[in-house]
């Protein structure tokens, strides 16, 4: 069995965002020479989210509204946690429906996707330094 | 290190439907000759959910009637997506909160499973020909 | 490949609890000897969740009020569900939000853990004898 790990890192400027990170995960499936597995894909950060949905820049619009009606960042004042110093618990909320990671199958030396599986990070709380990790095992 | 790929076809008539698909999964497992490991199961297509939860219809109309209320696929102008020219920009949604994938156990060549798990593909924009991948790792 | 199996049992006495399991799962990753790997940490129950998040009190009261807000347990007549019996419907919800499973990287022997990831029982219908499983292969 072979296993491989690498981090990736990010600093996103505004709140929220959602990144493509499928050619670092592609790129990371290459390096290891892993032909057979299964890879996973998790933030390491408890506000943000590894999940696969489509690239289609008007779906992550609909996203960022859907889930901030589902859990509103303000009032702040509403949420027990932000009693802490914090701001951030709609983004510990959000993440849970995003999700916190994905595992993908690794056939032929190639992530084993449908049509339009992409991987994304979902980031609910921005302006500091956080990190996804990757995680292979195959052989 | 074994491993063991095989895909299920679905073409569900309507917009939405939940489908047992723990038999096709145990029929996987048992062809895979795999003792101890991991099987991932996952929808391939980004408007569908592998999840598991109990199979009984009158749950399955709740979540049916839940997922609606959170995600409603009508007026289907209230989304950025489907002015790409689609209306499923609710099933994006509800595929979120009923997730993408599963991860299971097998141990002495079984699924590893409490007293009521039962895998379901669930169908949140039918009408076409979708897949669900079945991935085992082991020995 | 190495494969390790355990079994952790809850009695939670109220309806709903969030729990702490890191020591748990990190027990039996030393008891396995595995350096490499994955853990699958999952329950075995279709009314819990396994998720990963911050041990926070104010945190877990948020969790408690967002997660009745979005499936409330009252009226029970509400769902279909519960016209088998049971009075659990919304308990299958709230799981579905808060996720059956985690998959967690090992790396030199230790959960390769972001700076505040902690894994959590979620009950969400207690008053019974229910079980998580961890499921370690690697090597």
């Amino acid at each position: 069995m072979k296993t491989y790990r690498r981090e990736l890192w990010f600093e996103v400027p505004g709140r929220r965002a959602f990144i493509n990170i499928t050619p670092q995960v592609k790129d990371a499936l290459m390096e290891s020479g892993i032909q057979e597995g299964l890879v996973l894909v998790n933030a390491m950060h408890i506000t943000a989210s590894v999940f696969i949905n489509d690239d289609e820049r008007g779906l992550h619009q609909d996203y960022e509204v859907w889930l901030e009606s589902l859990a509103p960042h303000a009032p702040i004042s509403q949420y027990q946690h932000n009693r802490t110093g914090e701001d951030n618990a709609d983004a510990h909320m959000k993440r849970q429906i995003m999700g916190r990671e994905v595992v993908v199958a690794i056939t032929e030396g190639k992530l084993d996707f449908g049509p339009w599986e992409q991987i994304f990070y979902g980031e609910f709380d921005g302006g500091r330094r956080k990190r996804v990790l990757i995680k292979i095992i195959g052989e």
